[in-house]
């Protein structure tokens, strides 16, 4: 197996992954930046994470545009993935989804923040991004290059963006790291959601968010969890 | 494979999804209009949904009686579906369910409205019905023509008529589009649950909702939801 | 297959049909009425729903004596299924859970009470009953006659008593009725707890609960969920 | 099979079980005294539960270091259990968990008590830990035998000890007790918290809590629940 097969076989599992554990849907998708050529990213086709294959990835320009020309129907808002590579060198894996837990913090003033160890990766500060700032009245998808940089502006330089009334997109500097903050940001939403009805919440301070920065993008621990998700979502033999 | 025979496969795949995606259980039905027949429609015979077969699948006319004189009891409820088609030209799809998140709406004066980008479908307004209004004390089953009736005035021109302690019906151009909204209107409710809790909720600008009529019925963006719900149901040899 | 036989089946389906819709755990128990001597009834020896099988029923007294004398251990709190048979010519089936929606009901002061349609069989009125009114400080279980009887007064004509810090006893007319009972009940106590959150709510009136006395015990909308939930809990080779 | 393989199968069950109820995900831990050799521990080598196997089981000493200088990374927590053991001579087994359900209680000022009789077990008194009051800013995990110590002390006497922003450890005499304490005390804790809403709750009572003093730690109530949670965490064939 070449490295590009690694990287597409990783991509496989990342996609069932967020399946299996709820975070995504018949919509949503996660790409990584191309290994060999850093100014394109490895996305499926038009498909459900679900049922994604080796064969449906396809590699595209930051612009969205499929290299090689493959025909085949992209997904609508992969201008997402595309504009946050350009803007962050150090982001090398892109998950946007609309998980449940989330979507209550993308639409109230209460902000979602880290309260749960397992989260600390997601940063201190979730700002949220609306398409109607800028757009005006939209189907709120992000369906070209401008709706995807003013997307990665809004990201800034945090790990989480949320968007209005829609979802979140998550920037990781490895696969397994993005996989794990998207698990952990609908968990940390329920807690914080059950929390809140409970009184004054304790969250995690400054320096007990930063502590993640000891941990790098390939740290076995990671790797742990990789394993874990990988299994249950059926992809032993993937492995 | 003829028309016919495709159009019964499509509606006991979205059966089995309804089933597999919890919106409903032993209880509730969908239905499709008869392809080649307008003046008529296709529902299960009274059977639950996640065991419901081609050979379940009857032809009846807008009052509720079968087509053939088939012997086999219908559900009770049927009268929903035909009140429904005839009141509505623009209707091909009906499904009537009370998924468990939809139902505090029923029984509160807090409404229901979408506030997720993939709810837009279920339209701006959505009216609550009340049988007793108008049949005083009963069992809330609509077991008659008139109730049939009484029940599409209260849908009028929306997408979704809630039924006060009992559940919903959804009326859609297309199986795909009522499925779709089907499945979506508890996730937005469960979404609009908690964030009413967490403070003023921002939903949907009516243009934003007004966007989906960008989407076709058969828009492609449909079916790979369609696909993926399918495959999840168990379907795949069915597609 | 004789009668005797086919009431034991039944037990082993409604056994698994409670342990696979989440109303029993590790813990609680179903019964039915010895339909050939109805001075006792049947019930497993102590094994948790889900593994229950034809050769784990048993023949109890209403004193909870094993007929025959099996030595098996016997649930502990068969005390509840006996006292309740004996103090209600009507009841035919018994269950005994702690369905986790239900508890909240049965430590706070506020009614559990039927608001959706498919519940109204639990009855207008869920009195709770508190062993440490006449026990005082025990384990909480039922297990010896006279608390068994001290709940049946508790019950009382209605249909299910709420067990407080427990669970609750369903009474029925037939198995499948009492297990709909079991399913229903904690789906209405979520849909309750949600509503009470969103503001004052609609119950069902009085002459709509009673609407469910049209419905005989065997009526055929029973069995078209008793055949669904049979299905999903793996007995369809049981029916 | 000698004692210990029958005490390290126990163990790969218990792991197990934790996984499938949804008590442990990709993290979290359950260990065991040695039964030949009580200064000791057996415990996995850093893997998630679900996919502990009876090879991945090290001893270790209360300080941590693995018996015979086994080389495969250890779990980076397994100072907790260290430090359980050595303070406390009656306990036999020890988990680590952050079952979502408790972690509200963790960032709170509400205090986590046991409310129906299947968390009886839990104790009367939970106390919560937090690791910042000795130990400043860190990333939350206890990582060595000061911290480990620091966590004994805060459970004390008790049997399970809050750890706040991150879970909880128990401390049971046997593995089928810490299994039982583990499972229900997140039942415990989503009921609690569905109360709390409903208004005033009434709690156990001193009595009624110190009653599970008449369970003895092998008592057959608990093997039924064990063979229940192992066959459903497929493990039959281990029991």
């Amino acid at each position: 197996m070449n490295d590009l097969d690694f990287h597409i076989g990783q991509l496989v599992i990342a996609n069932r992954i967020l399946a299996n554990e709820g975070v995504v849907d018949a919509y949503g998708h996660v790409s990584v930046r191309h290994p060999l050529s850093p100014e394109g990213y490895l996305l499926s086709r038009s498909r459900s994470p679900a049922l994604v294959e080796a064969g449906d990835v396809i590699e595209f320009t930051f612009d969205g545009t499929p290299v090689g020309g493959d025909p085949r129907p992209p997904y609508l808002e992969r201008f997402i993935h595309g504009a946050i590579y350009e803007a962050r060198a150090d982001v090398h894996a892109v998950v946007h989804a609309h998980a449940e837990a989330v979507l209550p913090f993308t639409i109230t003033a209460s902000p979602l923040r880290p309260v749960v160890h397992a989260a600390s990766f997601i940063g201190a500060h979730l700002p949220v991004w609306d398409i109607r700032d800028n757009f005006g009245d939209t189907n709120l998808l992000v369906v070209d290059p401008a709706q995807g940089r003013d997307l990665a502006r809004g990201l800034g330089s945090n790990r989480v963006v949320l968007m209005r009334g829609h979802g979140f997109a998550a920037a990781g500097r490895s696969l397994p790291e993005v996989i794990r903050m998207s698990v952990y940001l609908p968990h940390n939403a329920r807690v914080l959601l059950e929390a809140l009805r409970l009184g004054e919440v304790k969250g995690l301070s400054r320096g007990e968010i930063e502590a993640h920065a000891a941990f790098r993008p390939d740290d076995p621990a990671m790797w742990r969890a990789w394993e874990y998700w990988a299994v249950r979502a059926g992809c032993r033999e993937l492995l």
